[in-house]
């Protein structure tokens, strides 16, 4: 594998640009613009604006959610700056703004954002901020264009565009995953059914980094150095009328000690062998001869890789004992078959019968380890599907999963929102009728605090300026709306949760953005180390977010304030 | 509105690049390539391969689906050609392969490729081929080089996946469009929620084309020339504490005549007026000042387009009165204010109380026209929930979707497929347990039958060398697949569906690839034209689809020969 093109271009001192070209300060909002043009027409200097993006809501009737996309807003956030073919087109769609807009706007980029983000790869819970942005004052050379602010309203969107799906197609993943098992092989076929030719980008590498082995897309293959996968479809398989279409027969063994003159007809005699055998006899009739051509074409052009589809006619009559002859005539010549591909039919059973298969003909032709020939399934393979194969009992080693892994056909959409927590030092709260829909106000700090069996326990948000929870100490931990619920907690370890990864003008340093490998490697570390009941498919257990007894008083002291008093009529 | 950039950069001769720069000829699933070098490797010197795109189902449980997504796919094959460095990456992918193929790759193009497809924005359905796409043979400088299936075979994937969810997402919107009724606006509001940034991009483009009146995007409004609507956030309205943060009150009437210094206190004027009106004394009492804040803040700086976000507080005892009190300061001044949005709670209910108080305000203060002041609806929208507030009555004018029509949340992805119907001019069907799933073979026409009223009756399929129907000629039309179900038809109209868009080296013309507005105007006429039942949302009538006689006959021959025959043991 070459190296990955995203890390080629990463440079010590600087950050490249977004992934996708398309990601510019114009993906946006036109809303985000018109409030920035009234902020800066009501001449507010503010001196510092906090938002905070979070979720609300588990995806997939789960009680976990895995983050994804934060390299991109950093990414986005360290090339921010307009263009003048921008500011041009953002002229012509507010043709009553004035002028010196227009210039703040071309004055403005991030250097003055900070940005703090749980890591990408990390399990995350609603309401706990996966990133706190925050907007202080900026000077620049007049005084009309010195509040910024803006830029962090600026932000909403493509942060939320870049994280939204990231982050669900992620957790996606990590499902399958849990579901299927460490030992299965993942592979993601989504690119012809995602939302888009980014959709697809986008979802091959999240799929790898929720724990995904491979993706059959080149292209994502390629910008992050994610293994690539592909063998070949019905189509090669019925493209092929007979034997005699193959013009060059030859195949040199796989120490290049000899060479067969007439592959074919070795293949021809192992069918014969097969059909022959007393274990196997009587299993399959006549094998359809454009189905072995085209396995064995395949095989000739990639005898260490050889992997065939063999569900185009008849899987246990066609199929299977065609690849067997290709494969055992391969292992004449040195050479070790991959396995076959199951793209429809009754998978649980075709899979079983496969394996039998090829345990008898380990039997009957002493080649040792050909009864574990890989089998892979594929064909509108999800979550419930894998659970229901379980259950039934199967022989796949490898689930390639395309449409419901990558559209996130279960729930297609994780409503990651972006809220106001604090303005001018004055904390801000979100009220709605609807307590799921209240925001948290102030800028917080969060922690995750593990128990003695090393599980996380519970995230508690606190105000800025409290003491962190510490190691050993009994602290208590409270529902943000629920006075009723509120545990003690003595934490065996603590971690805070919000880490610096754009420091904007202050003197803190900035995290590193972490290879796909390593963020997958922590991902499926942080799964591993959550207690099970939290990450099981059936009523799973609610893992506690909290808020310390300080910020519970002032949210519920806020939200008295704010609150209209309703009149009965 | 500036010029589109995509229309922009539309030369007479050329055609442009895709609209995402990761549009590329590494944008596929490997097997495409391992396919390539396998067929190469056979040395198989194909004439000709045909393979149809289409889908299966139409989605959302109706009974059309509209067609996007081909000006992309032109786009990509115009300009399929690969660099150095995909090469040379795809050389470290399949290090197995020799040398050779990896030259025949860098010298393929599509000029010999063939496309035929029926007009984007047109309504389709199922098994009809929206794309022909054929593969003629190219001779090299070498005779090794000489095979291009396989450029064919690479075009499976990409087309794919710019037909898939451009289709999905343009037949959704036309969903929501015929819900809403056609005097409705209809906003596109999706980017944080879609998949992806491109995922948003593309929605924007294709909820546009069906049907929608707008979109939110700035970049998608750039790139495609589509209006871009917007206004304001709560987190603006959150964002003020009260009037004395505005420092500019004054506001030059529209017509420039004359300048109201303290436009602010106009407004608590209005506020008093009609708090203390007889007709609305009582409904509301003391307002949010943040709120009236934000709100004046806003009109200043966009008299022309004042829009008011009316549910942080209270909408009736806050947002609708605030609103009126500056809209009514601004029609003062000339400005006619453009009306409010609401974005929670019970929406027919709101905007029925909201057109009340406009109605109240327009009587008593002798304003004309107030009474139609414009009533947006956002929050969560989709098909059903806008069908149940038509059944409840509602005064909305226009509705803001997002979530639900981006991502296609009641069904994700659309199924098309792309599959061989014939190579080296010999027919080849796909068989399938599931008939659903069988192909329809042969190089085929599709014309579409419309009836006495100017309905389309029905679509058919021949052999490419069949006659075409001919107007006032009774013609049998058979399902492909239900031999008792058939319909003799006297076509007034014949339309033929596939149309030349990429020539190859054929002498055909090519047709025009249009402007999105007249795909949108398309795409509107279309849905027009179709017979009622088909389109309406409970138990639509399946819109007919079927073969020729002769066609049919083929079929059920081919099927016959190819089946294997069960033994039942």
């Amino acid at each position: 594998m070459a190296a990955a093109n995203g890390d080629a271009c990463r440079s010590v001192g600087g950050v490249p640009r977004p992934t996708n070209p398309m990601v510019t300060p114009l993906l946006t909002d036109l809303y985000q613009f018109t409030m920035a043009y009234a902020y800066w027409k009501a001449g507010k200097h503010l001196d510092r604006a906090v938002f905070d993006l979070y979720f609300r809501k588990n995806p997939f009737g789960g009680e976990f959610t895995i983050f994804g996309g934060l390299e991109e807003c950093i990414r986005f956030i360290a090339n921010f700056k307009f263009t003048e073919e921008e500011i041009k087109f953002l002229r012509s769609v507010m043709p009553a703004c004035e002028d010196d807009f227009f210039e703040y706007l071309r004055s403005i980029d991030c250097s003055d954002v900070e940005v703090y983000a749980i890591p990408e790869g990390y399990a995350v819970f609603p309401k706990v901020p996966l990133m706190r942005i925050e907007g202080p004052v900026a000077f620049s050379h007049t005084s009309r264009l010195c509040c910024l602010p803006q830029v962090v309203q600026l932000l909403e969107t493509p942060f939320l565009s870049l994280v939204n799906y990231a982050s669900l197609v992620t957790t996606n993943a990590a499902r399958h995953r849990l579901v299927a098992g460490k030992s299965k092989n993942l592979l993601e076929f989504g690119l012809r059914r995602a939302q888009g030719p980014d959709g697809g980008i986008s979802a091959s590498r999240y799929c790898y980094m929720g724990g995904f082995d491979a993706t059959s897309n080149v292209a994502a293959g390629r910008l992050f150095g994610i293994p690539i996968r592909g063998t070949h479809s019905h189509a090669f398989v019925s493209s092929f009328m007979g034997l005699d279409e193959i013009t060059d027969k030859t195949l040199t063994s796989s120490d290049g000690s000899n060479t067969c003159e007439d592959f074919i007809s070795l293949v021809q005699n192992w069918l014969i062998r097969i059909q022959d055998s007393s274990s196997l006899h009587g299993t399959f009739g006549e094998t359809s001869q454009s189905e072995l051509a085209a396995f064995t074409s395949y095989a000739l052009a990639f005898p260490n890789s050889f992997l065939a589809l063999v569900d185009t006619y008849d899987v246990m009559r066609s199929g299977v004992p065609n690849f067997c002859a290709v494969a055992l005539a391969l292992n004449d010549m040195g050479y070790k078959a991959v396995g076959i591909r199951l793209d429809s039919g009754d998978l649980a059973y075709l899979s079983v019968e496969a394996r039998k298969f090829f345990h008898a003909v380990e039997k009957e032709f002493v080649v040792v380890g050909f009864g574990k020939t890989s089998i892979t399934a594929s064909n509108d393979l999800n979550e419930e599907t894998i659970d229901a194969l379980n259950k039934q009992g199967h022989e796949v080693d490898a689930f390639g999963i395309g449409t419901y892994l990558v559209t996130c056909y279960a729930q297609a959409a994780l409503g990651c929102v972006f809220k106001l927590v604090e303005i001018n030092k004055q904390p801000r709260i979100k009220l709605s009728e609807d307590v799921m829909k209240v925001s948290i106000p102030c800028k917080k700090k969060c922690y995750r605090l593990y128990g003695k069996e090393g599980y996380p326990l519970v995230d508690i948000m606190t105000g800025e300026d409290e003491p962190g929870p510490k190691i050993g100490e009994r602290l208590l931990c409270r529902h943000p709306f629920n006075e009723s619920k509120r545990a003690y907690v003595v934490p065996q370890h603590v971690e805070e949760l919000l880490k610096c990864y754009w420091p904007g003008n202050s003197s803190n340093s900035r995290e590193e953005l972490p290879s796909i490998h390593e963020i997958r490697t922590r991902c499926i570390h942080h799964l591993d180390r959550m207690r099970p009941d939290h990450m099981r498919r059936l009523n799973p257990t609610p893992y506690k977010v909290s808020v310390s007894a300080k910020l519970y008083d002032f949210i519920h002291f806020l939200w008295l304030n704010e609150a209209p008093v309703g009149e009965l009529q």
